[in-house]
């Protein structure tokens, strides 16, 4: 079937159901930032395959929002397929909606699969659509009439972590979940985000790219076994039987729910991790909406884990030196954006521990640096060649931790400016990685930090500051953030001793190179009531794009000291070149001042 | 009647009114910071008279909520009331309301009276009330029925803003309002804040204390004459004819609301300026709730008014140079922190264009000073004599500005570890002031610049950094503040060219000193997109406080620029020994480093 043919097929299903307009988002029923192939219809329906994208269909139109990042591509990819390619003019905002709006009229009506958004998400489309007269009918999973070979919902391998990286006992957790529970009044929490399973549960799986994650329900009876919807046989009977847990098929969920709440039991659910098809089960406004208490659990992660990951990060600093090394050797000689990431690849995957990437790599040569989330094409990447400045912002799956680390090389000789930019964008990076601050304070208000530098010279960057990381599990995960939009949830949360955070201001100069330097930093107690940040990623900066005498002596103090904790993390794992390249790399530096003193 | 007898007379009127507890706010029926005798009848019931309080009566019970500043007062002002003190936990915190929650039972009832609650503030409280099965009357002044000498609503002159002070022509801003109006699909805007009314009629009185304001409601229908309902005899007829405007008395408010919706006039309100009767009077859901856009227009001073702004600053500072040479002097001879404030007032006084003091000026020598918002009492403030820290944050009424300031002088010699005190203040304090930021900043983001040298020290201040000033009018004013508090509303608002801010971070040592350097600043576009901040307050730094090696150079530079500001901008206005003290205070400051080369 080409796209025509499958926009036919959905406009007859349509016909049949009575809707006027169609909505295909990019999710899946857990609300998850990488979906299995099962959930990938708005790809298959449209063949934009980004990994952003919203499609909305009507009987004489279809159209496809993305942002910036992808409009070359969706233009390539749309071509002659009769969708038009809508331009988000801000990134991950529902414009579509405005589209409905003005396009539909009252009366008509907007079909969707339920399953496939939040119960806040539908709420907001239906509160809009209502307002305009506009029915909304979230029974229509239509890509199942029209997908004849749609895959099933995935059925991957399912592995405990293993016992010497576990952090807290599954028990532990699911009594704090009960005690939580107990208070809140419920006989039943069902939890649907695929990495609050993973952390409640200790398992992995790898159902999705990058998410070492299983994807199922789970089903907390206050008393009782635990209910897993995950499907038959994926999981051994002995080790169901330690957790105390009866496995279920996945799609017994909703039926379950549906028997429960007939019975009087009291169903929680979290209203923005929980479908809308799974709330309608348990109960619809019969069910308690309440915030999962698992994000903020699950983001403050205790000695064991953070011992664990000072390994995991000290071994990932290995495949960095060695693609830094390839860089200088190998990949000057012409190799492409989309080889270094294989090349990265290959590193990372040759050490112990490694389970895949935690994302697409990100490598940007030149002008490619300066689109953010930059994702280099298999064919007709760009080519390395002669000097220039090149990102490389990747990360790994271990399971002793999670990665994720940007440095900024750069092959030749830097410019004056390239050096200048560089140092002001480090300087952020070092200033918030100095913060001390009260107990209590948000990322909202240190996000400054790492921009001050930048803005007095009238200079700044389009994303937030930093993203929470996961322990062996997601690499972008909540409730808090370092976020520079005073609005938003996430960078109102208060920072707390144990949550880790990526640290990444950049700069961007279009066409020209991308900037951006990226530490993981933990959130640790100083003193009672003051926090401050101990930094865990372990690899050296590009000394040559250094300008050391823009650096105050605190930073350039901090820089040093950061330099020797990188020399004596990995000085075990290096020998013969490698071992030399680090110490050189790992070298103290002194400013002019210094140098003449 | 003593507060007994006083206390029997309400509950005899709740008896009648069939009401169980009685809520008597602080605030007016336009939500005033600073309320008229008449609205005072909470100080008038309790005989408590701190500026902020909250008065609970039972049958059987009374009691009376404040903050840590005036526990002491209270005491001794409650003392055998019968109205027991209750401690704010949390200053400026509706505590009071879990209390009645906990102390009546479903089917009592709460009555207010409905002209001294904002509607959101009313339907706040109704809706805890109601989730707890207790019902709220707000229908019930009953202050009318027990207070015999009950002060009228205030009758004291009005003056329009002299003409060459006037900012813009009040047709301007009637007609700008007219626009907004028309585009939301009102017929009519009721303004109840009285700043707002000010500043849209360009008049000014003296009905409140420290704000220049006139007390009534403004009725602005989309065509026609203004409706003022101020009070009769109160406006000459010239003026009100070229303002287009009737008046109409005060209480005529309601009636004519009342009237106007039943004709189906399309009435508009703000929610959080409004009281709740009158949004009674409005129609209640059938008036339009829309937060005032006068606020946002109100706050950006044009070149105009800054310019009347800079002279009046620069007249102020000469009150202040006064009081400090009258410090070391007269002061030193063991004046009262109480005879200090009464001094600044004759010193401001005396200068041109003054009508008033903008708040009570805060006077704290050694202990007093880390009480934040200090207000000295007449009898028994503490004396100053021998060596110290003193906190002096005062401000005046100009017709051509408003100011507030805040110096901490230093009495003596000061220790080591005040200077290092003082110093990590006013580093926070010109960080701020350097700052340059993209538009669409708001406040939360920038507040930690002027902590991040104490938070390294692991110290702190408990208040914000900034509140919005008016121009001749209050000197707290919204829509914007620099705040650390990520979820207040006004710290999320965006800072826009033209805006006045105070800066003003602190350090408090308990039972030692207190220190706060305190400086207005206007928010500036440096380039397109980008904006910074101008300093318009005038008076120099106390030299002896200053660590001069704990600054950066940048720091240092800032400081003698504004010295030589100071200079410039005052020295046209002293002469003699006044002129020979500015000049040495004005002197540019060197490090140790610098000294030597």
């Amino acid at each position: 079937m080409n796209t025509k043919e499958k926009l036919r097929a959905l406009r007859q299903a349509m016909q049949q159901a009575n809707i006027d307009a169609y909505l295909v988002p990019s999710t899946d029923p857990h609300m998850s930032e990488y979906v299995a192939p099962r959930w990938q219809g708005r790809s298959w329906l449209s063949g934009f395959t980004g990994s952003a994208g919203t499609l909305i269909v009507t009987h004489n139109w279809a159209g496809l929002w993305t942002d910036s990042r992808y409009f070359i591509q969706a233009e390539r990819e749309l071509e002659d397929s009769g969708i038009e390619l809508m331009k988000l003019r801000v990134a991950h905002t529902p414009e579509y909606k405005n589209w409905l709006i003005d396009n539909l009229k009252p009366g008509q009506s907007l079909g969707y699969a339920g399953n496939c958004l939040s119960i806040s998400a539908a709420r907001d489309i239906d509160g809009k659509m209502a307002k305009n007269g506009i029915h909304t009918d979230a029974t229509q999973d239509l890509l199942e009439d029209v997908w004849p070979d749609r895959p099933k919902s995935p059925q991957n391998p399912i592995y405990p972590q293993p016992d010497q990286y576990v952090d807290r006992s599954a028990t532990e957790k699911i009594d704090q979940l009960r005690v939580w529970m107990e208070k809140k009044g419920l006989d039943y929490y069902l939890v649907g985000a695929l990495d609050h399973q993973a952390w409640l549960l200790n398992v992995r799986g790898s159902d999705i790219d990058y998410n070492p994650l299983v994807v199922a329900y789970l089903g907390v009876p206050l008393k009782g076994n635990l209910e897993w919807f995950v499907g038959p046989g994926r999981l051994p009977a002995q080790w169901a039987n330690a957790l105390d847990l009866n496995a279920y098929p996945y799609k017994a969920a909703a039926g379950r729910l549906i028997e429960l709440q007939s019975q009087g039991i009291q169903i929680g659910l979290d209203p923005s991790t929980t479908n809308l098809a799974i709330y309608e089960a348990a109960g619809g406004p019969a069910a308690r909406e309440l915030s999962s208490p698992v994000p903020g659990w699950k983001s403050i992660k205790n000695a064991e884990a953070t011992a664990h990951i000072r390994n995991a990060m000290a071994r990932d600093g290995l495949a960095l030196l060695r693609l830094r090394r390839w860089l200088d050797t190998e990949a000057a000689k012409g190799k492409s954006e989309y080889e270094v990431v294989r090349q990265l690849t290959a590193y990372r995957s040759a050490l112990p521990n490694y389970i895949g990437d935690s994302f697409g790599a990100i490598v940007g040569w030149k002008g490619n640096g300066a689109i953010v989330h930059y994702d280099p094409p298999q064919s007709a990447s760009a080519s390395i060649d002669g000097r220039g400045m090149l990102l490389v912002d990747s990360g790994g799956q271990y399971l002793d931790g999670t990665t994720d680390i940007t440095r900024t090389f750069c092959l030749g000789e830097p410019t004056e400016t390239e050096k200048r930019h560089f140092t002001l964008v480090l300087q952020g990076m070092i200033d918030l990685t100095l913060a001390r601050f009260p107990a209590g304070t948000s990322g909202v208000q240190l996000d400054t930090l790492a921009r001050q530098h930048l803005w007095r010279e009238s200079l700044n960057f389009g994303h937030g500051t930093g993203h929470g990381v996961g322990y062996f599990l997601n690499v972008h995960e909540g409730p808090a953030s370092i976020s520079s939009n005073p609005r938003a949830k996430s960078g109102q949360h208060p920072l707390q001793a144990g949550m880790i955070f990526s640290n990444e201001p950049g700069y961007y100069l279009e066409g020209q190179y991308g900037i951006r330097c990226e530490n993981l930093v933990q959130v640790v107690a100083t003193s009672p009531g003051w926090l401050a940040f101990d930094t865990l990623t372990i690899f050296p900066f590009e000394r040559k794009l250094i300008a050391l005498d823009m650096l105050s002596h605190q930073q350039l103090q901090w820089l040093n000291d950061y330099h020797q904790q990188v020399w004596e993390a990995m000085k075990g794992l290096v020998e013969g070149d490698e071992r030399s390249w680090l110490e050189a790399a790992c070298q103290p530096v002194h400013t002019k001042t210094e140098q003449l003193i």
